[in-house]
């Protein structure tokens, strides 16, 4: 988990014009909105149609989000990078980055803002915790990369 | 900022039954709506009509929620404590526990979530960055209480 | 169904900051969510909390809506007047006006948005379609009244 | 306006997995949001980025829509047919089917949901309505079609 991130995977998440508020921004609630529909897309892609964790069950505990900068309404998908960070027995940890297309060569994309959300293996139909599949931990592990470095926290 | 809190201001949050997901709980996202409605009720009850950052200017830039029990839609607004954590020279913190009444005397009323909100004062006018006026310390310090002790940081 | 309103029902509805749109107007969706809670509220209060058809089960078949003003996000909520315009046989139309109280004694209040819904009676267990119990039709046609005349169907 | 539909413009438009509600179905209300995304994807190709009516301004005035069958959630987007059904001097109607590909060769594509928008032209600058510009009523010809045809208004 200490190494550099090996594959951080980049999901498109279409933007709605709604998702601003009456500042003309895009509201930071709905960016956790994205990182759900980030989570919703980048899964099915992961684990597969009948095998996403989504289906059979996770439930979000925390969520640590910065915003960086704002970002406004266009029709062209923002891109959500997403990777795990901590993937324990019962559950584990996704990290995300919300960010640009690089505008022109040489420059950096716009990065709008970084999180982590932690989720709990869950079963609905027993509706109790559950343990982690060894093949989701196996999907987990090709997509693990290091922790998010939050700037803002003030202790 | 040591000290116990003082006065944990408690703000009454109207639900919305389309807060529920499909899985028929009050969705992890709109947890943060209902902080920012606590934000909009508490801050005018705070600053007043006319002095509240709120239309002055906040911005936020950060969140970390910990959903501590499951929400289900009911009439009754839901309780959402809130008092400030931090109160900088440019900004503050905001802690929030959502939580109930308590169905009988003493049983304690259940927590759904302990939160932190990060906030930047800003000018909408002039597109930047401000400082703290006296008399927005002067409140928020009326206000002033513990920071949130999160259980869920994994580091 | 011809002689005048005996009872418009009014429903006291929250706004939420986050109803603003870019254009700092309430969005014209956000007005059927709006429709949706009172519908929620009333329901509850007309047939009380167990016998409420939104739990047995109705459908939205059908909206119309017509905007009148813009409306503003303020903390005090909204007034939806609410009655039963159509009583069938495994259905109902409820029709609503967006309101608000009178500034001035004299003076009419603000009509926002006038609108229609027409409901079909569910049953969510057998999934198909069930007929109005007495019951029901009791309680509606003590909020029966005049259907809303749309000023701007075109044809 | 009397003559078959000449092009029925389609949109494709991305649910969220948030516009379920608590019985597993896009809910009602969230249909009118697929219709404005489908109004801000569509125009802005219709009119080009610099000269979409949604930037110079229009006003929702009315909306009419009937929910033909149940709308899950699937991550591929959704098709809304749109088109002109009024193009009068101050504002237009758009019409509006939402439904899927077809599954297979000779079998029609499931029909969701019908619908229509009155639009009034708005200048936000002057606050004032407007007039329809002549290039504005040539693109608004280009799709112009048939009315839509609702079952469900009862009188």
């Amino acid at each position: 988990m200490a190494e550099p991130p090996r594959s951080h995977y980049c999901v498109d998440v279409p933007l709605r014009w709604s998702d601003m508020d009456a500042y003309g921004h895009i509201n930071n609630v709905q960016f956790l909105r994205l990182l759900e529909d980030a989570r919703v897309i980048g899964f099915q892609e992961w684990f597969g149609r009948d095998r996403s964790p989504l289906d059979e069950g996770v439930l979000v505990a925390r969520h640590e989000i910065e915003y960086l900068a704002p970002l406004e309404f266009r029709l062209q998908p923002i891109k959500v990078d997403m990777w795990a960070t901590k993937i324990g027995g019962a559950g584990f940890d996704l990290a995300y980055e919300v960010h640009d297309v690089a505008r022109s060569a040489g420059e950096p994309p716009t990065l709008y803002a970084r999180a982590e959300t932690t989720l709990a293996l869950y079963n609905f139909r027993t509706t109790s915790p559950r343990r982690m599949a060894p093949e989701e931990r196996a999907v987990l592990e090709q997509h693990a990369g290091d922790p998010v470095t939050f700037r803002w926290r003030r202790r």
